[in-house]
């Protein structure tokens, strides 16, 4: 199923997309399950399920897209995680770079990515997220996928010359990271370390690699991550991005007002946005 | 005025300290505000006062204190923001050292501070909390200080071993973040760029310093991140801990089971905590 979170009328909503347009679950379901999250928390994918059939509500064109889950209590992110990006930053620290998002800086499908004025590096990175549907701490790796709801895509907009080896000033601006389109249920992908990932920039593909080549996979950093944290339903885990981020090339490789960045992830989607220059003021 | 969050038989409140104990406005005014954050967004402050002089309602030592601010949206914590820290840690780079805390680390005045089963390395750092009170996002330096509610201490516990350059999992264990006793507000501290700050462990003194010894100070740090995050009431900054922690002595010395470990500020009051060995289990 794909599960998405989304404006409509300019009302805040979720429901499936199914091939015909959305199915408005907000609207059915509400008041038991107020957003996505919720709906995790709640246990409450057996009763989507049930929509599958039922009448669309809008087509996809009518409704603003959110990230699919608007607010997660946690995001963490895994920095350095391919190898052709660990040779291109010189990492050689084999413990999993974590570094943290919070809500404001991300954003939906379709939805402006915001160019911060002061950066001259604005730069992409297409991940793989995994949302955590089941709480736990202290996961065991075996159970790990357990404790996983689904997967999206995610575009990690890096802003490199605030990045720093701690990241947060750099991974930290308003809606710089685009998260969507929606949240495919696991029972759908047998296996995410078995995907292509690619990033497309105005067209030309810029990342191209597949989610077997991660170094740290999914039930390694699940086990890790809640080692000292504990996870809940609607947390999500940013799966770090392959090589040929623009920082690195020659010439470097930057986003600038109007571009368009994409990723794609096989079984997934494809997460569009436009690239939009900031106003200075708030 | 000091302003303190607590467990009073299982109910969680708020309130105001006072020199006889402690008047509890989550039963006077928790309707209209339901924790000290919501105070802080609600522009309370000037109601705060009215109970200055209200009858008390317990005793400091029949309470639970818990962080002042108990859930906020953010934590941004400082790193190698004192000289002799920085000469320590050989750090060099003159950008503001940021990471995150999640609120779920947090612990309050006189609960035990949890030492991970995993680590050998558990070391303490006293440090001066600022807590926003006034929304702002890109505030000039010269503007800052209307933006702080107020003060704490905190005793930022630090797992060595797992902290590597991106700090998260060094410092994202349940409980290992002291933070109080309480919130002192900002029209009691005058400069908090002149105030003593130390940290003992069993009643040693292991750090002994002045916050007029940061080196990017209150305005600086909040003009910093404000340019990339909007700031909200309850936000927390922690702004780094002075030298003379454990890891860099020789022998290096780290917090066991059953240590006590106290902050002291000027002006605002002293952080006492205990360590206790955490469970293996959650």
């Amino acid at each position: 199923m794909k599960i998405v979170s989304f404006l409509v009328a300019d009302r805040k909503s979720w429901g499936l997309v199914v091939p015909r347009g959305i199915v408005d679950l907000g609207r059915r379901l509400g008041t038991t399950y107020p957003d996505v999250r919720a709906m995790l928390a709640g246990d409450g994918i057996a009763r989507v399920a049930a929509f599958l059939h039922a009448q669309i509500d809008y087509h996809a064109e009518e409704v603003v897209f959110l990230p699919p889950i608007e607010r997660p209590e946690k995001i963490f992110c895994v920095g350095m995680n391919y190898a052709e990006k660990r040779a291109e930053f010189a990492e050689t620290n084999p413990a999993p770079t974590l570094f943290v998002r919070f809500p404001y800086s991300q954003t939906g499908h379709g939805c402006p990515v915001l160019k911060p004025a002061v950066t001259r590096e604005f730069d992409y990175e297409g991940e793989l997220a995994v949302v955590i549907g089941k709480a736990g701490f202290r996961i065991p790796t075996e159970e790990a996928y357990a404790h996983v709801a689904g997967y999206s895509c995610y575009m990690d907009g890096s802003v490199r010359d605030w990045q720093h080896t701690w990241f947060t000033a750099g991974k930290n601006w308003r809606e710089t990271g685009a998260f969507g389109p929606w949240l495919v249920t696991a029972d759908e992908i047998p296996d995410p370390h078995a995907l292509k990932i690619g990033t497309w920039l105005n067209g030309r593909q810029v990342q191209d690699d597949n989610t077997g080549n991660m170094i740290h996979r999914i039930p390694e950093l699940i086990a890790y991550i809640s080692t000292f944290s504990p996870l809940e339903p609607g947390d999500v885990i940013i799966t770090g991005s392959p090589g040929g981020v623009g920082k690195k090339r020659n010439p470097p490789l930057f986003m600038k007002d109007g571009d368009e960045i994409e990723v794609e992830i096989e079984g997934i989607g494809r997460l569009r946005n436009t690239i939009a220059q900031e106003a200075i003021a708030a």
